[in-house]
């Protein structure tokens, strides 16, 4: 076989390094938007369908259920708090009246905008000691790993 | 004021576009170590538990709530599970009676070892497209953001 067809892939030890730090980095986030969240009603489960519903627009639960990995029951029961609490509210397809899609109501809308600013603000505090051409380039590298991970989610 | 003592931080939106792929990775990361650990009998808090007795010794249960974000309670409680499975053993120091590390047993060793090897295989797959050079370069990008995180950590 020649060395094309058999890609050996990167360096071991490189990678396991990567691995590592992107464990450690992403315990650091999580911990970090708890504390956030501390100062807001919505719960963590609630913050990551607001960020769907924020970022990608309207969606049925059943789309909301596969972005989140989460069982379709328990995503309609997310909603449903979400909506008690007027940050969501299902509405009902025009052309297709058996869609229901979940749409971001502005109290939805205030709480997404305040968290996010606050999450950017803190990796901004933290990336005090990188200069401009880094961050450009870290940018870059983290929306090429997360296009390619999601070209091999694909392949499940 | 001088520019030097007002340090505006790096443009919001390269920022902004930062933290939402570090959100978006984070979330498919943990999602596919969900997958890895079904293949074992570890859960997702035990993996950590590990994770920290495998790269940094053996550690006090107060030391390991710590690093965990977790009450100590909590974390008693993980480590008899742990005990109980034969993954980790109490230990008391030799010198100090009244200190207990948390020691990881040779099975613990082996399921830790098994599951970041995994993660890393998973890493490097999606890591195809890349070139060497933007690997070593990421990988030096994340050990940095890694070190502010833990500085900025510092100052609570």
């Amino acid at each position: 076989m020649s060395e094309q067809m058999t890609p050996k892939g990167h360096d071991e030890l490189e990678v396991a390094r990567m691995e590592k730090e992107l464990r450690y980095i992403s315990a650091i986030i999580k911990h970090n938007g708890r504390k956030i969240l501390k100062n807001y009603t919505i719960t963590p489960p609630q913050f990551i369908a607001l960020q769907w519903l924020f970022e990608h627009g309207d969606m049925t639960i059943g789309d909301l259920s596969n972005k989140m990995f989460l069982a379709f029951s328990t995503t309609t029961d997310l909603v449903d708090r979400m909506e008690n609490n007027n940050l969501v509210k299902r509405l009902r397809d025009d052309k297709d009246r058996r869609v229901v899609r979940i749409h971001l109501l502005s109290e939805g809308e205030r709480v997404i905008e305040e968290v996010i600013h606050k999450r950017t603000a803190y990796l901004n505090a933290v990336l005090s000691d990188f200069d401009k051409e880094e961050v450009i380039q870290f940018s870059h590298l983290l929306t090429k790993l997360h296009e390619a991970m999601n070209k091999d989610s694909l392949k499940d």
